[in-house]
């Protein structure tokens, strides 16, 4: 498979393979290691992607997010569309230029915010109507157009309108969204992107295996190069969003980059790796940093707590990012509950060069051939919490 | 002079030379170029000290203040008493490594705060009562308790306990708090510092020049290795401020270091600098970055505007930094406008960056002796305010 020849003469009409090459399988379980070609770089995976919602990782330069290890971020089309507007920023040169990122960028839709911001908009087949949570303004996104958005962008990777349900939706309601859903995907198909630029799909259904099933054989008649599995972590229970996100890869084609959706804790992330997916996003590690959360190897800290006061520690004695390597966790503490913006920016960098490590280990326990016997022990670790 | 020998020897009991060179100066005028020694390295000056109040540079690491060129920073023995407290911050091995900065640390002392937090504490001769701004807890600082924490700070350059008062201060008023001002210089003077650390005298007497001047006189005779001009900047009209500066540096010893505190703007600060001032601080880099303001070549920039919505230019084309490197103000002002915490973040370290290069260029331009022509063009520019 040659990706960058495929990066270039890909269309969607040829139902081609995606430019992700699988370099190493788990010798027990779905896990793998690949790497994923784009116009603006390669992104080994699994892969991590840091939230940059309005074109910006909260807190981090782009230096600093090459620093830490990241291959690609995620950005929001809807967002982006409300403000400063998709037609400014493709003016100054694309999305890239305008947030001095210069790897690749994968944009989410909209379709998230269907369902976060549901009391601002009006769902019909055609598409969204949006009131902006901005400044009121409308805004009526088709899944041609949302296309259209993220093409304007200059993305590497887009991804099709879906509509996102809460986690406790009725059949029906699972039903008729994951309906919709297929259909705007179909449209989204039909629009032809720029050279280089991938086209996701995304699986919808709620928390009903069966209809996942069926959602994404029918997307995968379609011929994504990529497979998003939209819909998770939106209120179930813990163990359903095992359950359904293990049975929803199963159904996604082996030989194409799988995708979940806006998850999870570092614990969450090497299960999902086990189960084959292989890229992720999540705002854990800079929401959470922001409120003085640590993620640690061996569980979360919150270093607002008094008996941190003291303590002369680095956050964590594993890691060798730049708080871990310069600053105790007095420090740090005094920094959280003084408000300091430094605390929640160093909280920030540590928390996602965190999740990179995680990556990169996952990465190579993959290789190494040991990835169950890995992820069993590095789970029970991150569970003791004896930091919390 | 040799700097070092008396960094290690030096003692108040002597009234000896500060370590303190002055290596150029001005073929007209006052302004000199000099190297400051401290324990935890040199100074050169004329030199800015970004503000650390409570021991972090807002929205800056201590590689991204090393990263502009910064030398020394200052930080308040007050707010680091108030919290998290000096006992701590010396338990933790001193102020350097609490905050992750192993360069020089000049001290404020909390004289400042007698001005700005007036409604928080009563004055006497004995000292000052406060109650904490942060819980509401009482604090009594003696001169000689206010040289103890900087001490137990461990910092290289500690200042004595002034009275700062408005700046529309009565004569009685400015007198009285002159004497009470002597009277604790005289009381700080006498506690012995640890072996290296530097305390400077604090010049107060409102906008009375003569009461200034004997303020001066005095303090000299009191020998202190460098002086400080306070109240300054608080209310007064700024030709006043210029007058007053003016007239009390040269009241002061050439051969010692001279810290104009908490000011100014850039064009100020090349006319202090002209008068034969060698240290400053201000929050204005970092404090009017977080609201958007970038100071530039040609004037403050408010990157709020509207006009800047699609600008690709930098910020100021002549800037070297990051930001100005990387960004177009486009993207700057949507960063501002959707309170993206890297717009503060990006505006403070262009700031400084910006101060740190304007004393580089003033240090260069006393050296090359034509410090006053290149002043008064520097200034002409600065005023254009082609941008704002």
């Amino acid at each position: 498979m040659t990706g960058s020849a495929h990066a270039t003469t890909w269309s969607r009409a040829d139902s081609p393979a995606a430019p992700f090459e699988i370099l190493a399988t788990a010798t027990t379980g779905p896990a793998r290691r690949g790497r994923l070609r784009t116009t603006h770089g390669c992104v080994d995976t699994p892969a991590f992607m840091p939230v940059a919602t309005a074109g910006t990782v909260k807190g981090l330069t782009p230096a600093q997010l090459r620093e830490l290890g990241a291959q690609i971020v995620l950005a929001n089309a809807y967002h982006l569309a409300l403000r400063p507007g998709v037609a400014l920023i493709r003016a100054l040169g694309g999305l890239h230029r305008f947030m001095g990122w210069d790897g690749p960028i994968l944009t989410d839709s909209g379709g998230y915010q269907i369902f976060s911001l549901a009391a601002l908009r009006t769902v019909s087949d055609e598409g969204v109507a949006f009131r902006s949570h901005v400044d009121g303004a409308a805004l009526f996104l088709t899944p041609e157009a949302v296309v259209q958005l993220q093409i304007d962008l200059g993305v590497d990777i887009a991804m099709v309108l879906d509509e996102c349900v809460a986690g406790d939706a009725s059949r029906a309601e699972a039903e008729r969204a994951a309906r919709r859903t297929l259909d705007w995907a179909r449209r989204c198909a039909r629009v032809e992107t720029a050279p280089g630029q991938l086209l996701f799909g995304i699986v919808q259904g709620a928390m009903y295996p069966d209809l996942r099933a069926r959602q994404a054989a029918e997307l995968v008649d379609l011929g994504f190069p990529g497979y998003a599995v939209g819909g998770l972590s939106v209120g179930e229970e813990r163990n359903i969003t095992m359950t359904v996100a293990a049975e929803t890869v199963a159904a996604l084609p082996v030989e194409r980059p799988r995708y979940l959706m806006g998850v999870g804790r570092p614990e969450d992330l090497i299960r999902f790796v086990g189960m084959g997916y292989d890229l992720f996003d999540c705002v854990l590690p800079t929401r959470n940093g922001r409120n003085g959360m640590f993620f640690t190897s061996s569980g979360p800290l919150n270093i607002r707590l008094a008996r941190y006061a003291t303590d002369t520690q680095a956050v964590d004695a594993e890691c060798a990012c730049y708080p871990c390597r310069t600053f105790a966790r007095a420090y740090l503490r005094h920094l959280a509950v003084s408000n300091e913006m430094l605390g929640a920016q160093l909280a920030s960098v540590h928390n996602l060069y965190f999740y990179q490590q995680l990556m990169r280990e996952m990465r190579a326990a993959i290789e190494a051939g040991d990835f169950p016997a890995w992820a069993a022990t590095r789970i029970a670790r991150l569970s003791t919490g004896a930091q919390a």
